[in-house]
């Protein structure tokens, strides 16, 4: 269930066109030597003038003090309470490859690793064997064929692949088979409920045909499974906000994650301006529309500052264009913090704007952590951003009578 | 069930230590004359220096408009939710008292009283009795033997007492005896649910043991008993959040809830000057301490607007003790506020800072509730405190994929 859902009522259709502009990683910390967080560094003049006619605030993705992978980030801003609606790792995995993934299908992240000849786990990531080694390992073991199923395998990259299994009655309550240590066997996998005793026998002979398959390779003879998942099923946004939302993004996760939401995902290039392409050729089509920008995060996870200056620097060109289209509700958002000088995900509110005609002049100065948090919004949970939106695109009557 | 345990694969364990400093009753209200609270009256260089380097907000203990007991208020700071978790009276009584308290004994608040010839209230509280005339009836009655229960009697102070049933198969869920009003008979004790009848039976063939037994005294010659209690079951913080936690604290009541929460109670002195000697010999034995700093509350529900400024100023020095232990993180905190213009504990959000590693440069410049209020963190629920002190001192993983 959506965690609005019991608004549902509220919900309107209007001809107004709304924008989620999600920067992905988009808060983060102070630089020691300066003081200033990379927004606050970054020569940003458009996200600034923005800031100062809209209404700013900051967003808590999960709870105050957890940081969320880019599963529970988007989610929680698609509405969606994220602590209700988790996303097992071996689906969201399948996601970033942009395997095609139905409900009931159920993924799961795959390792190759190297055995010993008693089958003791000598490496569990089989010396990282790049791509080239293992593509062709994943061909072979995705011609293995049992009855009752229909099972891929989809090279990820380096020792890393997706097993997918197709059909009726599989579950992803089953155990792992990765010991998480050397020295050991790779563990059978067990059904953690009967109704998944199909699917781990369906597992258990797949990894038996694998390991015969492989024996002979000198560096991967093995391979290990874990984060068994089904996509979790959730009403869909269009249906549940009365809106025909489209999402456009670069990267085949925040797709797959769009999938999940029940967006319409429109084809689109490899960059931030290819994504502006599709937004203006798609402007007409849609009422709503997630656009997702990568690049800050992944400098933010490489711990590097100056790198995530520059993009959200390479970002700021790109708001007047979106204001171009005349969009009703522009909201500006991130997923969660990314701070460079941690090198990773964090749980620190993330900045947010939201501009329509209703917030002239009640904006603060800088689009930052600092000046967002003294914004008009306040601190908000992001599950809140899509009613927030909705509200000010005029989609959202009065709550009772 | 702990409120944020269902993060429970997100907790992890490493070796920085982390120190949770509750002083009770911290926050305050403006002084009539001056305009300013008692923190922000008080001179306590050395916490306004940690708030310039700390992450600054405030906690809502319950809910916001909710004046918390200590019970409430201090279990929301350990994480767990204060509206699922709630400590009946009895217990908390014993728990102030340091009455050994474990899971399936009922404990319950007694009042001595006075009854006419027939029966009926006099006095509900036995014209307050001093302790020198409470304690001895006290032990008679402690003597009560009754089958199937082992009976205790603790004098509490005055005319207050406790009594502890410990036996097989007790329940909390029985009436109370005070009618509330003189001029009536103390009830007799029923059972709310069947299984409660056990207990109703022993209480009442207690009470007119007890009142046979104090027959001919001439002020208190009968007893009331409200506020019957068992411990709850809570998920031990140490296994929830993969701590060795420890409690040092001053008070019995604050060692109790220590206790309910499952922390190693570590034995000190006095004062809180002990209680640093405390902590700084047991630094070394575990990686949590909840230190508990108490003159601060007293003074304001004394209603000493002065003497909780000092009390503050007391507190203020031990700072830097503190942060010479090199903790990873520091948090000082507050269970509720206690203005000394209500004389009570109130509603009011409470100051909370956090230091780390991670929180230079990001401050406010003193520490007080108005400062707090604008720091980084903003106004997050007390229950939202532990997890952020984990995530600071690098013991959480990032929630989901």
């Amino acid at each position: 269930m959506i965690d609005v859902e019991e608004l549902r009522d509220c919900y309107t259709k209007t001809s107004t066109k709304m924008v989620l502009l999600v920067a992905d990683g988009l808060g983060g910390l102070a630089h020691p030597d300066t003081g200033k967080s990379e927004l606050e560094t970054a020569n940003i003049p458009n996200l600034d003038a923005l800031a100062q006619k809209s209404a700013c605030g900051v967003t808590t993705p999960v709870l105050p003090g957890v940081a969320p992978g880019s599963g529970p980030g988007h989610l929680a801003l698609f509405g969606y309470d994220p602590l209700k609606h988790q996303i097992g790792r071996g689906a969201l995995e399948a996601l970033g490859i942009e395997v095609d993934l139905q409900p009931g299908d159920v993924a799961t992240r795959g390792n190759f690793c190297l055995v010993d000849s008693e089958g003791l786990l000598v490496d569990r990531r089989a010396d990282r064997i790049p791509t080239e080694f293992s593509a062709p390992i994943c061909e072979r073991l995705d011609r293995i064929q049992i009855p009752g199923v229909q099972l891929d395998v989809f090279s990820v990259q380096d020792y890393r692949f997706v097993l997918r299994l197709r059909g009726e009655g599989l579950s992803e309550l089953v155990t792992e088979t990765d010991p998480q240590v050397t020295g050991a066997k790779a563990l059978e996998v067990k059904a953690i409920k009967p109704e998944a005793q199909k699917t781990a026998d369906i597992v258990n002979e797949f990894v038996k045909q694998a390991a015969q398959l492989m024996a002979e390779e000198e560096r991967a003879n093995m391979l290990l499974l874990r984060g068994f998942a089904q996509l979790p099923s959730l009403p869909a946004m269009g249906e549940v906000y009365r809106l025909d939302p489209a999402a456009i993004a670069a990267y085949p996760m925040y797709r797959g994650l769009a999938t999940v939401a029940g967006m319409n995902v429109i084809p689109t290039g490899k960059n931030f301006a290819a994504e502006m392409d599709t937004l203006r050729a798609n402007w007409d089509k849609h009422d709503f529309f997630f656009i997702h920008y990568k690049p800050a995060d992944a400098a933010g996870e490489d711990g590097d500052f100056d790198a995530k200056v520059r993009c959200l620097e390479e970002l700021d060109p790109f708001i007047p264009d979106i204001l171009e289209l005349g969009p009703d509700v522009l909201m500006v958002a991130g997923d969660h913090s990314t701070p460079a000088i941690m090198a990773a995900h964090s749980w620190h509110p993330v900045p947010f704007m939201l501009h329509s005609k209703l917030t002239k002049g009640e904006g603060v100065p800088t689009f930052d952590e600092r000046a967002c948090a003294l914004g008009s919004i306040g601190s908000i949970p992001a599950t809140s951003v899509m009613v927030m939106g909705l509200s000010h695109a005029g989609k959202m009557t009065k709550f009772g009578p």
